[in-house]
């Protein structure tokens, strides 16, 4: 096996990728599969430092060209820094949210259209998923499983941005079908975990994992 | 006057940039016009926080790319939170450094090419100086004016970086012939500053300020 395999996860806030992140990794590690477990925005110490600007809720004059700007450069070094390597040495890298929250969230959410995309592809110069699962599940219901008090920046937006974001979801995965997995994600965890893993599973084959 | 006045500096390190900006505080401050004087990567609060990430010596490990577009997302806010807002209000603003410097520095100096203009125009949104002072040193002098042990992340790069650097710039001076001020920067500080000045009243007159 001369390549790794990267998948991320995508979707409304609330919409289970924590869990089921958690099961991916005892998924790898009972198979013996080096994995490396990681999120956006962060990822890096300087991606770290950018994230703690980009969510604080203090920083409420950001403009969102400087947030898409922002969250392409916490991209940018975490490729360059720890996905490329990992997937170099033949790794799997499993990260929370990616290029297509910022397509999904600056781009519709925001309104900023395909300027986002243009950033962002020279952000990852070429590194892309081989598998996105998107957790599909109503910003409404999302939004109720988070405590409000821990809302960050993002989260704290109202239901029509949470709303532009979920539309904007579903259209990248239909223009991206080979890549994009869509997951009813409003169903029990174990139910998703099922579908997620039988999807894995067959990648896994297919690569010679 | 409907439209305020867009000036900035450029130029290598140890050009004399900050004595010719404290020169037109100076000269706009006795003709009684309304001046903001504001500086690259900064000019906001959000701005500083990201200078001090860009700058920091610390950050080592940091990608041409990150670099790139932590520059541009600090212009996206400098413009919308500062710049436009004076513009629009009729006054001067001189600033030291902007998008002429990530051309020179990322796509001249660090190789990142036409990626770094394509960036940057979508971060200013059109918005672009009516005059740039390109402040013309060899980097080698510009270099030993600044004392070593207060050098920046930038300012420690090899010479050979700051001559890629400082070409770009006479390139980028050329392609905009209009817009630039070509100044030897290698003489006394009143000969340079009769120089710009002489640029600043014949633009002032055109504007009718």
């Amino acid at each position: 096996m001369d390549k790794g395999l990267f998948i991320t996860l995508e979707g409304p806030d609330g919409s289970g990728k924590s869990t089921q992140i958690e099961y991916l990794r005892e998924y790898f590690h009972g198979k013996g599969i080096e994995t490396v477990l990681t999120r956006e925005p962060g990822g890096t110490e300087i991606g770290e430092k950018l994230r703690d600007i980009i969510l604080d809720k203090g920083n409420c004059e950001m403009c969102d060209m400087t947030e898409a700007l922002l969250y392409a450069a916490s991209r940018a070094q975490h490729v360059n820094q720890l996905i490329k390597p990992a997937l170099e040495a033949g790794k799997v890298v499993v990260c929370d949210r990616f290029i297509d929250s910022s397509i999904a969230y600056q781009g519709y959410g925001r309104k900023l259209g395909d300027a986002v995309r243009v950033i962002n592809e020279l952000a990852v110069d070429g590194c892309m998923p081989d598998l996105t699962f998107l957790m599909e599940i109503s910003p409404e219901i999302g939004k109720s499983r988070i405590k409000s008090e821990s809302q960050d920046r993002l989260e704290q937006e109202k239901i029509e941005f949470h709303n532009r974001v979920y539309a904007g979801y579903r259209e990248i995965a239909r223009f991206y079908p080979a890549r994009f997995a869509e997951i009813d994600a409003a169903r029990d965890k174990l139910s998703i975990k099922k579908d997620i893993l039988g999807r894995i599973e067959k990648i896994l084959n297919d690569r010679g994992f």
